[in-house]
């Protein structure tokens, strides 16, 4: 720690301001921001650095309306029963929900996105080149979910409980991507896994939404290791439309009572 | 509760999906929404049900952008410290960050929208018209505020730590509402406050951008009582950035160490 | 900020420690507390800044049995829904559930404590002794709840949705009170607002547990605008068990798809 | 989902109640539980399902105090920084505070039990039974450290940025489970492992309090897995006790504007 008065200093790229001027990433907010970029081209811009293109930001903010809300989940109905407890917190509310997004439920979209990463990292760091055409991302994603079948670990983005053929967000993002020019290689090799999976695995799966929405983003080159982030920041916007309806039509208590007026004790010696 | 097999139903107007289609807000997700909308508008439409037009969302996503980030805010700091001890739940690291979204520091906006909101129904309920003229916003204001001295409560939005004089989003916000044709009652009210607030209070103070953004957002006809949601979606945004700056160039250890090192015990039985 | 070094202080008379002893409390946590003083002892130290005596410590502890844990509350749903999505995240669970204890469910432990609490200032600030006999409490209760009614507000502690005669807690508390010796002025107004409200009010409704437990924590001299602290302590041993019993029995994914199969679209055009 | 009217039935063996009684874990809350068990007690069952003798209570209350609060951790610092942002809601600032229970900080009580946990079990599973004197224990000990050291991972549980020959909480905690009669494998494994690893790891460090925490509360039986838990029980203690001294003696905003002006804006386009 260096470089003021006191021997304190704490490095930012970010929100800094005087007196008259407001600066965020080394714009000003007010002349350069504020009006002139999306909001998010921003949230884009805040973790990457750079001011997205007009077709990297299409690209990202439909992911975010894909991940925006799936309805009742698990941390909707969080959110919900939080705010029928505390509705004086809004900002509970909304927090109780987000914890939700965790490995489970939204942690999809990050693990695929590192996936696909690491099997690029790997092809590459070995020498490989990019695949050129349909049948080399079909050997490299045959190797992939070879080596993952025998490490015993899942394959991620594959198989939906409701969109049991064809998750329909994954044929829309890749058209998006494709009109945009930004179908690059974790969008390939992903579906190139959709093709070749079976042969492994023995059935076929959808890809699904949370993990086509993960592969964009990592072309995009966001970080991988902060893509359920922007998961986070979707289901964020889409808490809102939960809470806001918890006022306008509630549903809290009654799913409250539902759960509540069917316990069933269990006597705590019964195994 | 009623409706169906087992007699229960939960109603909702969000997210719904079948086999083949997911649909958001009555919209086909990925034939309407995803690529068509911007993240912001989805988060318009997602409390407001109604797309916002192209007019309120510049001026709803200039708001946004506005809030985002204010650099080291103690939520910033928080979201970085949680980080810190917990670097495999990105959700608790944002979740922490969040829930400093209270009264103090982030309430601003939404307090200032329920205060002008307050305000104009308060005139409107006793017969009044809006004002025409700066004449009549300016009396309409005096009012208020003098009401609220009385009631040794304060005016919300005014004043801020840094921008002693001017707060620039004030006048950056109010452009771009005019641009766009919105600038409406709850911005008028509020600029008419900027102007007679000193005949009152005894001092100039100036106009803070958290209390002309929740202005903006009551213009745009977003319930008042929400308005919170929406700085808190705009400093997830700004959290996540925060969160990705911690990995990139940390400085949640040294803020910690710096605390603790300054640490001095004080004897519990001192008053 | 003064005292040191680089000029920054941060005064503390908790934990603290050197390379070979850790001192809480102006105590040495080894040799003094660990195994001397119970869980429930030192949290009671740690907020009050004095060690609680035997009777007191009874009290404290009856009062946090009491709270800890009534079955499928919204707070207990959300945690268990929160651990559903995010297992590998304990704390995100915990924290969602604690996040409910807001002022509607949670609340009323605190609420009623800062009620009682300002009926007796307002007594003794405007010169009135405490009550010597029961007549004399009633009398200085029936002031209060009249008082309270013709503001519009409620009168906390009041009333409960099963036990709608007598919640059992608050004999049980106020017993234990009774045999340390702790009976004190708090509780005397409660048990005094139990006798006389339905004067006011119309009905006979009980004093709920939440309440007396407000009320003996007030007594026990700890700071009435955190008894909800206590609450929430008490609660997170709770949630601990449901956790555990989650693990254990789920009943997270049944109660999530009860929700979700039982939702019914509404068109969001609609009333 | 089956058992009742609606065919709905959500089994627990924790709280539930009648119009005049509340049960908790098979017990009449009021008439056995109340004034009868401690805190600490009732924490413990509510996981283990058995109430703990009086050994294992003062064992397990012991771990509990010396994970309370260690001063201005991380942990500690956002709980604050929370509370000043919004005092409203001391929910918040305690969720926040937990949020940081993770991996790095309060996870290491966690780890180390699980992999004490785990040694034994792999040791009984091949057939070994438990060591019957110290050599034996070390030879356990030695053969764990070298295989998580070939595997190019962390023995959990050694070493303190403070305490660098000796934490105190470890021969403190290992008398009172002398004492109690509790001092079983997980313990005398950890022991071990204290003798041993410089054999391995070429030096020598403390066994850590959070460590041996983990290993005493793993040798109470309890659930391996939920064993952070308890170390965020206690914390939320601590936690309560931080806020507590922040509204007496507040250090937040200091520790904010210690950050914030300190801060020192790098352009982001710099490496």
């Amino acid at each position: 720690m260096s470089g003021n008065a006191d021997g304190l200093s704490f490095p930012t790229s970010l929100g800094t301001s005087t007196a008259d001027e407001i600066r965020l990433l080394g714009q000003n907010l007010t002349a350069d921001l504020m009006g002139r970029v999306s909001f998010g081209e921003l949230a884009f811009w805040l973790v990457a650095l750079r001011r997205p293109s007009p077709s990297e930001t299409r690209v990202f903010e439909a992911v975010l309306v894909a991940l925006a809300d799936h309805g009742f989940t698990p941390t909707a109905i969080a959110a919900r029963l939080t705010y029928l407890s505390a509705p004086d917190s809004l900002q509970g509310a909304l927090a109780a929900g987000l914890l939700g997004g965790g490995s489970r439920f939204l942690g999809v979209t990050e693990d695929c996105g590192l996936y696909l990463h690491e099997v690029l990292q790997r092809h590459q760091a070995s020498g490989g080149t990019l695949p050129a055409d349909e049948d080399g991302w079909d050997a490299l994603a045959l190797a992939a979910v070879q080596r993952t079948r025998a490490d015993k670990r899942f394959v991620p983005g594959l198989g939906h409980p409701v969109h049991k053929v064809c998750d329909p967000r994954t044929p829309a993002l890749l058209e998006i991507a494709e009109q945009e020019g930004l179908r690059g290689p974790h969008l390939r090799l992903f579906e190139a896994i959709g093709r070749v999976h079976e042969q492994v695995l023995g059935r076929r799966l959808p890809l699904n939404g949370a993990g086509v929405c993960g592969a964009a983003l990592a072309d995009l080159g966001l970080p991988v290791e902060l893509l359920r982030g922007f998961a986070l920041l979707a289901r964020a916007a889409g808490l809102l439309g939960q809470i806001a309806e918890e006022r306008r039509r509630p549903i809290g208590m009654d799913a409250y009572l539902t759960i509540d007026r069917n316990a069933v004790y269990v006597n705590p010696d019964e195994p």
